[in-house]
């Protein structure tokens, strides 16, 4: 999917600039951070996600011929500076974040340091990138934490922005915590786990709900989950119950693991499906929850003692329903060796390039960061890493169960207030550093 | 790009429930309908847009050589099967809503019908591509009305879900009356105008202001918007002037058409600017507006009397911020010949194969649509056409601008009602034909 999107994807003025950058022969080398300037209300703390596309992006970076024939159609640009894009590659260093880090507003979680060109032409595409994995881990992570080990499925995709929303919402789900995916394509190309249930169609295309089930059975091998409420729940249920007495496996090897519910009282549904269940010697079946799900819905149905083993959730997932965008932004800190600094009202930018540091206190949990310049030091550890160098990256990045794992345990020293669901900024202390501080006061004397 | 989606972008679902229709000997026709349940609580109509790229993929739709032995590897499937997946092509025919059609709940936009292994399986797909274009035409809409006539640019690709959001994003909000896109590969793939201004860290990499500006138009020709709010906006305005007194077109035919601000109280600043330029005989010099912008704000600025000229509308345009997900389904109405009736609480559906028939009053308004079985005679004119038969097209489609022409014509139609941003469902009415709610009766009547 990545390797098929083109390098025209970025807007317009990263290249009428870019032309301009060449025309003058302004080469020297520029920085970039990326940074979100607030948290959403209703996010107490975010998930970095989507540097392993960052990383292949730019690694690939190159103009076609046909590319390059389009943007000479548009009449803004010498044959010199499009000689300059047939050959050009990304040739900088990027320092990042590992993929699953809790990060704060403020805090760099990408630096990218390259000839100015190069650097201003990959904004858009390294922002959209980042920004869309980031949103929706952040957002997997309030279900991880309300479902309280409950198995949880993205079931997202239909409702996805597109194609690679679909594909990218299932890895930054499963990377924050999610144990499978309902999109077949993730599965093939990031080796999640695949998880499916049947349709109401399906059902209602039989000429009975019996017959649908036997019939899912029968060509379903291994286990298998029912949907029990596209007539009337109870009855699916003791339906469900009656097949299992009569034949628990069938010819293929298909057997009732669970049943699904996908609408009506979720709470009150699945307390009666599983009285039915267990009185019918089925307490081995588990019960599948679906329907406009999402953490506060999963939270409260726990809370209310609801007997559900699983979660599908689906579109306030994968569109990040309560907050479908970050503040991030990608900004210039540095050009040709000196600090640059933004002064629009409300924009106000940290300059210089810059590193974050993470104290953790005696119980092992995060205790406070300090946002410093990148060549100071202060208490506790860098989270930027050099990842590429001269374009190239510097060691293989972690595979996507080691980022599953990395964030489940940087999840686990987040104080108990950053894991709560509930709007409200919980007061995680970011400092700056005094030497941060005085560039900043040097720069806003000097004017412009 | 859609060429480039890969047919296993679909929930595993579709795929065990195909198996099953298979292996049973399921192969009648099934006809299924897209819909949406409910409007948003933000939407007085929605706009119909993203047929073309449902029926590319529905002509393109096979599996590769590939994608088969991966599914094979999942174990859950028989050879017969993955052989009839192999060689299987979309064969159905489909009914639509022209692109740019106004719609509302329950009213069917798409109506699919083939053996139901195929009408099943394109689902997952065929709601992606459908719900987030007719989703963002929708969103785009009210930009369209609150700018009354002023130039507006889509800018939201960085913060867009992906790339296909970016690249679908740009082409819906054109076809519901935006005038451009900063995305170039959007202007590369649908020819729609391209637009770009430029950025902050621009202005910031060079040693002043004024230098950069300079710099800007030195490099490109034909009329440029330069950025006068890195600094300080009234000082920008006064340095853009001071500028073109010295000399109003580069070498390179580099002139400046308009200036840009992007921060700060945009009504206050805009008229400051204005008397600026105008008393400095800039008076032909149009100013852009940009920023977190929206519907609202853009009526608000225009009703405070604000001298905008054109607005850049990024992340509420592409991610639709304030409803960023549609009730849209897609569901089996019809199997062999019968009519099927989903009855789970809250997700009632109409059964059967429809027809939607919509009025126009004396003065050429909307007058009221009527749902009602496809092989129904109501007043009005029929709005589902069939575009797809024996799984080819019926003939050209509309071309985009086409399209866009058409979305115009009737949004124009729409009643005044129907053309406020304000929250609360106008009073459209949509009459349910005495046919189809005697088919409700007697499908309830009969049970499951």
């Amino acid at each position: 999917m990545n390797g098929s999107v083109p390098v025209l994807l970025t807007d317009l003025y990263q290249l009428t600039m870019a032309q301009a950058y060449f025309g003058s022969g302004m080469h020297e080398p520029a920085t970039f951070e990326l940074f979100t300037r607030r948290l959403p209300r209703t996010r107490r703390v975010l998930i970095a996600c989507g540097l392993q596309q960052v990383v292949e992006y730019l690694e690939q970076l190159a103009f076609t011929r046909a590319e390059i024939e389009f943007l000479a159609g548009l009449r803004l640009f010498t044959p010199e500076f499009l000689d300059h894009l047939a050959r050009l590659r990304f040739t900088g260093s990027v320092r990042a974040v590992p993929e699953g880090t809790p990060f704060f507003a403020d805090e760099p979680v990408l630096s990218v340091t390259a000839p100015i060109l190069e650097a201003q032409l990959v904004e858009s595409r390294v922002l959209n990138l980042l920004h869309f994995q980031t949103l929706i881990a952040s957002k997997a992570l309030r279900s991880v934490l309300a479902a309280r080990g409950r198995y949880l499925v993205d079931f997202g995709m239909r409702r996805a922005h597109g194609a690679e929303a679909a594909l990218f919402a299932a890895r930054a789900a499963y990377l924050a915590g999610f144990d499978a995916t309902a999109t077949v394509e993730a599965g093939r190309q990031f080796g999640i786990p695949l998880s499916g249930t049947m349709a109401h169609s399906f059902v209602e295309a039989h000429d009975s709900e019996v017959e649908a089930f036997a019939s899912f059975l029968r060509w379903h091998p291994g286990p298998g989950t029912l949907l029990i409420d596209t007539y009337d729940t109870a009855r699916g249920a003791e339906r469900v119950a009656a097949l299992m007495r009569a034949g628990a496996v069938s010819a293929a090897g298909g057997f009732v693991q669970s049943v699904r519910i996908d609408s009506g009282d979720l709470a009150a549904e699945s307390r009666k499906v599983r009285a039915i269940l267990d009185e019918r010697g089925c307490a081995q079946v588990r019960i599948v929850a679906s329907g406009n799900l999402d953490e506060y819905r999963i939270a409260r149905l726990l809370d209310d003692g609801a007997p559900l083993d699983a979660f599908g959730v689906g579109t306030s997932l994968d569109t990040s329903a309560d907050a479908p965008a970050l503040d991030v932004a990608y900004k210039l800190e540095e050009y040709a060796g000196r600090p640059r600094r933004k002064r629009s009202p409300g924009k106000l930018t940290w300059p210089g390039r810059k590193q974050v540091w993470r104290r953790r206190g005696a119980d092992g949990k995060l205790a406070g960061d300090t946002l410093a310049l990148a060549d100071e030091t202060a208490a506790g550890e860098p989270l930027l890493r050099e990842v590429m160098r001269d374009g190239r990256r510097c060691g293989e990045l972690p595979s996507l169960p080691a980022a599953r794992d990395y964030c489940r345990a940087r999840v686990a020293e987040l104080p108990p207030a950053l894991q709560l669901l509930e709007e409200g900024a919980a007061a995680y202390p970011v400092r700056v550093s005094e030497r941060l501080k005085g560039l900043v006061a040097a720069l806003d004397a000097a004017g412009d």
